[in-house]
């Protein structure tokens, strides 16, 4: 079967979360996480569903990039496509007047992770499995044929990368126990005390034990926040601080020496995503303290994570879903993490988020890292009832998805009522 | 005067330039040479010009994100924004939702920069002086002020920067003799060798010392161009080979290092615009030929040049007009390449390039370089047309501008005629 792709929209929904201060954090005080989200339809009627992940203002030219990428999609056979997804990649990637908007970074990059992501699913749905485990099922020679290595290669050849994924035996341990999780839901920014220490508590008792805190606006309620919530989860529980960016590089390691007595396993995001050289001074000034430098979700690129390896300038790798290039560009970074044995601990939340990232650390941990140890994947406890196969979470870890896709698909009356700005949800809120 | 901006408009004006490969590169077949143009109102009357650069598809993209920017801007009187400049760079680049999609770089970076030229248009317009003139005259705590120093401060602090610029007195040198400049008219690389040598002999004739080709997409062409020119050009004039990010670093270093013969004193965009360390790899193994790294057309912020000159990534930096944050984070760039004294050799040529970035590169010349040694602007020969006042260039220099503002502001004829898609150029390229 051909599937010939005969169509593709986009829309432009978005979820008022703002309303509740749910995702704030140092730098983003008030976010509607929204998402573009694309559906394409295919001449014998399946389809695939994609997004990519915003924070409302702005999602209408993700829309429109989307829309430009539109042509280059339509009126290719799926087949023809996953038979050369190289070339498929570097054809939405490398057209000669859309690069110069990027390249590979951005709205159109965004855009391109949208569009990447639908195909992912649309395959997976061909072929009536869950996106992990088509990926599972691949060997090794299929994967690298999805990579474009175009930049990498001084770290990561085609050849080198059939070396570093292979059948593991692990399968049947994630199907059993599920991978990892941690929370952020208990502690965004704008969370006052009293309901910071109520969702610790509940959380304690669904068996968390991994535990993130937003810091970096007021160093005082850092402290006290961190006193906090270390009391509450002890000793042996985990804890991670993120600041989103908020400091420069001299700051970043004042500001978090000050937190090192509470034990934070990673400082997350200290300063501009794209600033290499001060996260490998940050990375170096903390490690004798034992905190580890965590970044990604802002990480555009697999030239850029290339680089973050090289420096030694992180030492958790957060794949996002969404930022890069789709299945393809992450397989890149799980690749290239895996030779420099830096653990992947993909980030999350956001609106479909969790239910996308599952899938490549599944893969991850079956086929190229077979280790556990400080990996973990990011969860947040919202916005999944607008997805038709939506995450499930079992004593702190992801169960493997079941459904044949990669999980994006929305609840089409979902869609309808958050439409922006015609939808039923921001009609309400401008009256 | 307030100056209260009432109105912003954006269009999406291209030029067909593709049709015989001006500008053709080794990664950009068919480029269209294309802007986001921004004109602002303001209540007194006074206009604003402003404009990002483009290469054709995608620039209703960029439209739109203009489109989402212009809230931020009208309604704001100019004394406002000009008063706390570094404020307001900051809420356009900074806004909590929209700031995802980048943040400073891509589409949302350069619909900031057509946006912020308007506005300094505007702010020498009120003036009544061309703007590297405004610049000139500023003090250098006023230069200061329009910087915003967040990320870059591990490198170059406000208080640093203050000691980076003053009064110098090259400003008659300049009035007489204009800036420098280099050509990349002669080689394009969809141009046939006799065309080449056509356009060589002309430029010769007409002063031209400085001559850019176009390399990257086929080696022995490149040695055949490459040697024709320097027979043309004889030994002592200047040859720069430009390979617009076609190689990886193994292959960048051995492609340059068999074109060495010709003595070109610099490569630019050997590799990814985003591969700090490639760069630095490259300029390492290329220093013992005499061959320097250029690059930075497409570096998107503040952040990466700051650390391409950390790295010794660069011998020659590159700065954009359209490209990085406007005038605000042009003069962080010169201030951190004097610093490292790196000399600044500004890319230009694309549409409305030159007339832009000269005013750029006359005020680091009076104000903060004081300096020509392998220092020069480029220049490529067309679209000057369509400019209200197009850059005067006499015996291979620059004329500095003398009439108001950044002259940007297009030809309104000649916007009517090459908007996209309902202007009469493109209703005549689709019969």
């Amino acid at each position: 079967m051909l599937h010939k792709i005969i169509n593709l929209t986009v829309r432009d929904v978005r979820f008022p979360t703002s309303l509740q201060q749910h995702g704030s954090d140092a730098m983003h005080s008030d976010p509607d996480y929204s998402a573009a989200y694309v559906v394409i339809d295919t001449d014998l009627g399946l389809k695939g569903f994609g997004l990519t992940f915003t924070l409302g203002k702005g999602t209408e030219i993700v829309v429109c990039a989307v829309e430009a990428l539109a042509g280059l999609v339509i009126g290719k056979p799926l087949q023809e496509i996953v038979s050369d997804f190289r070339g498929f990649y570097r054809l939405l990637t490398s057209d000669s007047q859309m690069r110069w908007l990027g390249p590979e970074k951005g709205v159109i990059h965004l855009a391109t992770a949208a569009v990447l992501n639908a195909v992912w699913d649309l395959w997976a749905r061909a072929e009536g499995k869950p996106l992990w485990k088509l990926l599972v099922d691949m060997d090794p020679k299929q994967i690298v044929s999805c990579i474009d290595f175009r930049y990498i290669t001084d770290v990561l050849t085609e050849e080198e990368a059939l070396g570093e994924t292979g059948f593991l035996m692990h399968e049947n341990q994630m199907l059993k126990e599920g991978y990892p999780a941690y929370t952020t839901s208990c502690a965004w920014l704008g969370y006052p005390d009293q309901q910071l220490q109520q969702l610790c508590t509940d959380a304690l008792k669904n068996g968390w034990s991994k535990f993130k805190v937003k810091v970096g606006a007021d160093l005082e309620d850092d402290k006290r926040r961190c006193r906090l919530i270390r009391q509450m989860i002890g000793p042996n529980n985990t804890l991670m601080i993120d600041a989103n960016q908020r400091w420069d590089v001299g700051e970043a390691i004042s500001w978090v020496s000050s937190l090192a007595e509470f034990k934070p396993l990673w400082i997350e995001e200290p300063t501009s995503p794209d600033d290499i050289l001060g996260h490998a001074a940050i990375s170096k000034a903390l490690a004798p303290l034992g905190i580890g430098v965590a970044t990604g979700e802002q990480c555009h690129n697999r030239v850029m994570f290339k680089q973050f390896l090289q420096a030694s300038a992180l030492q958790f790798v957060q794949i996002d879903s969404c930022r890069l290039g789709s299945v393809n560009e992450n397989l890149a970074v799980l690749l290239m993490a895996h030779k420099y044995q830096v653990p992947v601990c993909p980030h999350a939340g956001g609106v479909g988020l969790c239910e996308l990232v599952q899938h490549l650390i599944l893969f991850d941990y079956i086929c190229v890292s077979a280790n556990l140890h400080n990996r973990m994947c990011e969860y947040v406890n919202h916005l999944h009832e607008h997805f038709t196969s939506p995450v499930v979470i079992r004593d702190a870890h992801y169960l493997p998805p079941k459904d044949p896709g990669y999980s994006c698909e929305m609840v089409e009356s979902s869609v309808k009522r958050h439409q922006y700005p015609e939808g039923e949800v921001w009609k309400l809120h401008r009256t």
